[in-house]
């Protein structure tokens, strides 16, 4: 039986995600949970490297299918060397993107399509997260929270881009609602974040008898 | 109409493929065939990239699906970015490995199976070579042969995965009779040399009227 629990999150660059990220590592923390904070590209020395090629601005004549299958190199590394291995020994993993994250991009945003669920099938296994917070904010706002920042080659992408993953978003919160929670990500930081930590304390609180030595 | 050739070279290392890719270059040349010779892992700027990942050997923790994904990431970029083009512009293009390279190596080598076929039809799309020489050594022999050379991650592995490779091509060349000529590869270099020849003017000769302006 699993022992540990595993939560993802999703959503357009500025939607939030590192500082809800935070926000619910500190509160598991407090509750005595041990926590394992990891993200998408990268999260392995191999990813690491990966995570490079993929985002270094230079790359621009990478092409959609390479990015795709560089993503799920990284994410089939990620999952054996640090995910299993966390959720097997009680941990609870947060995830800073995942498989959701090549279905909206390259899927949607890039028009690959269908091929990107099956490719992650495989680099993902069973391994699939327990729940999904998708932070939803609509990518004109999302495109101005990123707007000072210094821009990798994805982040460069039109506002055409943006929008296609936003709608690959959505179909995948209609696709998967029992493991998808999408969050209106338009709110002020506490409001999100106390809302992220209702839906956990359920879920856990839920697992409580399964989860070894935590009191939730 | 396709306009150029397209020919892949197969085999586990020290089989000799350098050699007779080189033999059958200067043959093609001397005839008047614009040649286009590359090589996977790489062939591009971001697959040179991705070779120096998948090679490196201080990657000794790499998982056999992240090499898996690494060698399609590699063969998307080089497909779209060198092959189709110097096919649609009539050249032939020599490739030092391709698909079946992965289907040996880590569908049969690691053990990966059959998704290793499924990933790298996404990576290659429609651009299948038009024939495949399998150059067939026994492993102990290829093992010899590559002693002395500063051998790279996949080249360090275990006889028993070089004879799991070499079974792998086997399987291959009876599920794809058409497409792969095997090559007994234990012979001369000269004698191995003139029956790819032999079989490739045959091939391209058939396909005269439809290659534009070579007199073969």
């Amino acid at each position: 039986m699993k022992k540990g629990y595993f939560i993802s999150f999703e959503g357009v660059d500025g939607s939030g995600k590192s500082t809800q990220i935070m926000c619910l590592k500190e509160y598991l923390e407090k509750k005595g949970f041990e926590v394992l904070l990891t993200r998408e590209p990268g999260g392995t020395e191999i990813g690491e490297k990966i995570r490079r090629i993929i985002l270094d601005p230079e790359n621009m004549e990478m092409s959609a299918m390479t990015e795709a299958m560089l993503y799920a190199a990284s994410r089939a590394q990620h999952v054996e060397e640090v995910i299993k291995p966390a959720i097997e020994s009680g941990k609870v993993v947060i995830c800073d993107r995942f498989v959701d994250s090549s279905i909206a991009y390259q899927g949607f945003g890039r028009g690959l399509g269908e091929c990107v669920e099956i490719i992650n099938r495989y680099a993902a296994g069973e391994c699939m997260p327990d729940v999904t917070f998708l932070l939803k904010v609509k990518p004109v706002i999302s495109g101005d929270r990123i707007r000072n920042r210094k821009l990798d080659r994805i982040e460069q992408e039109t506002s055409e881009f943006h929008q296609a993953v936003y709608n690959g978003y959505e179909k995948l919160e209609n696709d998967f609602p029992d493991r998808i929670i999408a969050v209106d990500a338009a709110r002020s930081i506490d409001e999100i974040c106390s809302d992220i930590i209702n839906h956990v304390s359920k879920l856990i609180g839920q697992k409580k008898g399964e989860m070894t030595d935590y009191a939730f």
